[in-house]
Formats: structure tokens, sequence, C-alpha cells
């Protein structure tokens, strides 16, 4: 028996259910759940709705003798959110979603996008299932970003050059130059990483998280790794360097922050010792001396502790277009600000 | 008939044949491909060598009156390179890699990394191996990052807190502040994009490209987009702002470049116009009144025309770790460089 149907996709959800040669439609509402002895497989969270009709392509090859439940192969728009570029993003939300029945919906999908006129597809797939990958990878998708609980892949439909954004590419990592009033600098050894073992005294560096601001992440980087409270003064200069971590690009920001506490607590997990020490020791290490890159650090904050050197300071500004607060950091004494 | 063997993995690779109740290794030179009805599932680039014995457990359960070739369950450890923090990085390369097979070495393979006391275990997977991705998910892998043609799952193994490195966070934007001796500033109007159709004049924009310096960049969107030739000069200021594409964070430098030449000719692609303007013009349109960042560029632009402003200049550096070549930005003019 094929049997084919199309109706209008509304906010309830319809299954069918066949008896012998009769079929009927079954209504339920979304937010019972609904059961059967095979899960209905998608909600109306990752379908499109009353947009257009659907086509319900429904074959059955059924015994006519006993009372089957069949819902083989339903293919669906997967809903998704138009963006600013004329492309779409489907989130897959989540419940479990058989990948036969994704594959078959993502192609259909494609096809009404491309009738559409619709640019860059974007598909963000939980970790949890990883079992869609490869039907997305089949139908013309590559990978874009990936976080530690999903996947983002992403199809270019149109013959035209391919203009979706680019991935992100650099990591930011800051460096903490805090000296106090008695010429201190605060160093530290750490437990692992290049300088382990090697007696080498060092500013506290760290890694700016997702999300964080760079004056933020060197007031927090000197907190965790030495107990000490600063303010953020500067950035004093940075590096971008390449390839620093498998294909990525890295941009190292040296911040001057002033001390608001000195007694030193290092961190049990990093830090293998911390202290302050003399700024003119600290300059002599061979380390310091043997690299071009560290001689220049030393000389900027030098040339800024003797107050002869000026670097970017955070401004608060509203970002226009999306009304966000984000800082601007520029010479704010050139400004006179 | 169960049979299990032990040998030491060679150069040369073994496959088993079996015949009645004889079993025989067969030898071949992996540099001549291999061929029986099922390709053999693995090479040597894929598989540890050298350091120890390897278990085949192969398990048959044939018919004893044909001959058949049987290669079933064959778990091996996963070659990988050693990391500098403990780890152990596999990159599955370009042959097609049977999915069980995959999944019991890899199982096979994180016993052998736990006993050996491994930290964080890398696994590349390209895209044409996606199905791959769920059998490492299983396991305990999670997504670290992902580009166009590959995913990185890693798996950290010790009972202490994860120091993993954290995937790449921000996105790098330029924008060109090219101004020349009539004052007249270079803008354009994009195709594409928020300021589509609005009238609005900008400043040239672009992404840095994942492994590109800034500086580099800055010239490269500016000849790209509207035709002219510049020299970097310096970075005036930058914003970072977040959730920017996705939950990706963006630093967006300002720089300022010398032209080199005046002719323009248009990016077909992506802009709509571009020209010369009046600096005073660019300034009094609305869209640079209204907001905030936009006018405290103008303000920095301003100065810097006036020669009352220093930003950060590129001094190229040796990174003296890697010996890699890379620029640090920094306040040239308080250094005397």
């Amino acid at each position: 028996m094929t049997s084919y149907m199309r109706f209008l996709y509304r906010p309830s959800v319809f299954c069918l259910t066949t008896s012998r040669k009769t079929v009927s439609l079954l209504h339920f509402d979304k937010k019972r759940p609904f059961s059967t002895s095979k899960p209905f497989p998608f909600t109306k969270g990752r379908f499109s709705k009353g947009r257009f009709g659907i086509s319900l392509n429904i074959r059955s090859s059924m015994s006519s003798s006993t009372e089957k439940k069949v819902v083989q192969q339903v293919e669906r728009i997967l809903e998704g959110t138009n963006d600013d570029h004329g492309g779409v993003i489907v989130e897959l939300t989540s419940e479990p979603l058989d990948p036969a029945l994704f594959a078959s919906s993502l192609k259909a999908s494609l096809s009404h996008w491309r009738e559409e006129g619709k640019r860059g597809i974007w598909i963000k797939i939980p970790i949890e299932f990883s079992n869609l990958v490869e039907h997305a990878v089949k139908e013309g998708f590559y990978f874009h970003h990936a976080e530690p609980k999903y996947l983002m892949l992403v199809h270019w439909l149109p013959s035209t050059a391919n203009t979706l954004p680019a991935n992100a590419t650099h990591r930011i990592g800051i460096g903490a130059f805090v000296v106090n009033e008695k010429n201190e600098v605060l160093v530290v050894q750490e437990k692992n990483g290049k300088f382990r073992g090697t007696g080498v005294w060092k500013f506290p560096t760290g890694v700016v998280d997702e999300g964080e601001d760079i004056c933020d992440a060197a007031v927090r980087e000197v907190k965790e790794e030495t107990g000490v409270d600063s303010k953020f003064v500067e950035i004093l200069a940075f590096r971008q360097s390449h390839k620093s971590f498998f294909e990525k690009s890295d941009l190292f920001f040296v911040c001057m922050l002033q001390p608001l506490s000195s007694d030193i607590q290092p961190q049990e997990s990093e830090i293998e010792a911390a202290q302050w020490m003399a700024y003119e020791e600290y300059v002599a290490q061979p380390f310091v001396q043997k690299h071009e890159l560290l001689k220049y650090i030393a000389h900027i904050c030098g040339k800024k502790k003797e107050g002869e050197y000026t670097g970017f300071s955070p401004v608060p500004t509203i970002t226009g277009f999306s009304e966000k607060k984000s800082f601007l950091y520029l010479n704010k004494q050139a400004l006179d600000l």
C-alpha cells in the first residue's frame, strides 16, 4: 500500500495510524508527551510551521491483518531563523532525531531554501546528536566552528563566491606588569608548560575567556595566580603570532596594573612560587635578556614606570548598531579624556 | 574457530588469510596496493609502531569448506604524536577507516594512554570521516574546534581539573582610515550587510585571515575593496565586543594607512561604490554623529591628521621560544624607535 497525503502544518501535531485499509490522523497536544511504541521523531520546535503546506510522503508496506503504527518517511522543512545576510540558522534541539528522517528532511529543506534564494544555511548540531553530522556533510555542509557542546556546519547555496564569515581565528592572552611603589614587580614560577623547572620568574599570564574583556581578564589572572588585587591601568603593547595553537593565531596583550594589595597566595594548581621582585632583578634574568621580545617589553615597562610611555586605555562605549556596551582601547592622554 | 595471535608491528604489514584449518600470514609491501575483496582497513600511517607488541584479536566464525579472507576485529593503538603537555595528538589520515574498527581501536588506545598517564588526547577527524565522530563522542571525547575540513575532538583523561587550552575565541577585524594630502578620506558603500541601501559612506573594513598580520590585512582589504595601494602607518585604537558572531568575540582594529595611489576600482562582489570624500563630509554624516563609537573614532582620526595622536606601530620581533617572527605593536614614538 502506498499513500500520499498533504496537510498544512499547524502548532499541534498529527500522527498517522493505519488499521487495515483505513488511514486516520491522530491529533495530540504538543505540550503533553506523545507515546507510541516508537516515539514520534520530531516536534514543533524543529520544523517550520504555518508558512506553507508540507508534503507528507508516507509509504507503507504492511501486513493487512494487524494494526500498525507507521511513521516512515516524513520529509519536512527544518525550522530555522532568518539571519541578516539572506541565510537561515537551524538549531537542532535536545530531542532525539532519527538519522534517516533528518537526512531526508535536510534534503527537502535544501531544495526549499534554494527555491527561496537563501544563501548561507547554518546547522548547529549538539554533541548528543553527533550521529547526524555525517548526514549533513553528505548534503554538502562543511564544518564552520565547534564548541565543547556543539558543532556548527554551514552550506553556501548560491553559485556566487562564498562570503560567509570566517571562524574565530585568534586566542587572546594577557601578561600582567604589576609594579608597586617600592619598584618591585609581581612575578611567578609556573608548575606546567615550557618554563617548568627553569627557575625563570615571569609576569603572571593567562588566556582571556570567551566573552571576557581584556582589562577584566588581566585583573582576574593576577588575582588567581598570586592572590593580589589590582586595578587595570593600560595596555602597553601587544604581539600577534601565528600557528601558536594548531593553525590558530594568538594576540598577547601586555597590560599594566596597579596593585591594591600586597599579600601573595600562589595558586595551588598552576603556580610553583610567586613573589615581589626588584624590577632590575627581573630584567637582569638571562631569560629576559636573551629574548628580543622580552627585552622590548622590559624596555616599555621601564619607560612606563618613569611616566615616559603611553599605551591604550579602555573607554566604555556603546556599539551603535547593537546597543551593546564594549570597550574601545585608545591613547587617552592624546585625546585629553 | 577462534584464533588469537600476537606479533610485533613492523613497517611492512601482515594480513591474515585462513583456509580450512590453516592460518597463514600474508606479507605485503605497503608501497604496493593491497587487494582483497574487502580492502585492508588500516595502514601504517595511522597506527602506532615499534614501541610495543600489539594484540591482534582475530575472531572468525567461518564455514570450514571455503577459503575466506578474514580481518574482522583488529584492535590496535592509534598512532599519535606526544605534545608538550603530556598529551597525545592523533591525526586520522585520508584513507577510509571502518567505524567499528575505529571504535574498538579507540577504546583500546584510551586504556593504553590511561596506563601511560597521558593527559589530553586530541583526535583530528577530516570531514570525509564524519561518520567516525559519533564513535569518538561515545568514548568521552568532546568538540574542541573545527575548521572547514576537519573537526578536532579532545578527551581529558586525568581526574584532576581540565587544563586544556581554550578554543580560539575572537575574530579580528580591521577598519582602514586612509587619508590623502587633500584631506580626503577613502570611503565605500557596501553591497551586503547591515549598511546595504542606507547610503552610508564608511571606511573600508574586513576580516583578518587566519595566519595574517593585522597590518597586512588592512593593506589587503583597502586594495581589494577600492583598488587603492597603501602603506600601513599605525593602529589608532581597537574595540573588543562580545557575542558578535554566535558566541564569539570580536576585536576591531582601527588602522591608519597612507595612500600610495588614488585611482579607485570598487570590488565587484562586495562594494556598491567607493570614493575619496572630504573628511569633514564623512564626519558630518548622521550615521557617524549618532553613534558614540564612530564619534570617538572620528575624534581620534581628526587628532591623528593634525599630528596630535600616537597609536601603536608594528615592530618585527623574534618570539624567543619558537624563533618565529611576529609583530609587536607599541607606541614607537615614546620609545624613540
